[in-house]
């Protein structure tokens, strides 16, 4: 049997996956992946998403350059969500920061503080728009 | 400004939230809040979901023990993931493992293993049924 046919996959035909760095143990983002993106993901060892926003597939890193090369495929009881262990090339966060969880809620509940530095601001990753 | 201004909950009114062990980065399971039961646990200090099968609101070991206390709560660029440190007690997985990702896809892309040892059985957890 394929771990493909443990997944379940949203009525949209997506499945979430989380990215973590293998070396760190940082979670880098969640984006959400198609049976297509998931495939391509495996077999080219690069991850491949499928974008929501867009309805479009995409490689990460194809305009940045930040790819994540593929070191570990986990699924979870459930089959409903991915747990991706990687290698990150610079950073993973579109706005520039190692990881889109940049920001960490204060004691009060309501407040916020960003925890990590910006590596690159979105103008030196993508260009001037 | 509230962080939960800045967060954007699905049309059900729903937002995921990865839970990851602090003291040793290992991602333990991902599970959907809504509004209510992130307020309950910001104010508990204790992981609340909503459980969009059983259309209830759950603490996280409230039959098990297992429970979960927060220690961070981050959330993504884009507002619409969270990810929850903890230290965890005993197993998150309700199938008895420490995470639910305790399966791994192998090298041929198709077949998997399990990754951790099973540290109790669900009837050890819940009893028999």
């Amino acid at each position: 049997m394929s771990f493909l046919d443990k997944l379940k996959f949203t009525s949209d035909g997506l499945i979430p996956a989380i990215i973590q760095e293998r070396s760190t143990g940082r979670v880098l983002m969640m984006a959400w992946m198609n049976r297509a993106s998931l495939e391509k993901t495996i077999v080219t060892g690069k991850t491949h998403f499928w974008s929501r926003s867009r309805q479009t597939f995409w490689m990460k890193g194809e305009t940045s350059g930040h790819t994540q090369t593929v070191r570990d495929i986990a699924f979870d009881c459930d089959g409903d969500t991915l747990l991706i262990q990687v290698e990150q090339t610079g950073a993973a966060c579109h706005e520039g920061y190692k990881s889109c969880f940049f920001r960490s809620v204060e004691a009060d509940g309501r407040s916020f503080r960003n925890t990590e530095p910006q590596l690159e601001t979105p103008e030196e990753i993508y260009g001037k728009k």
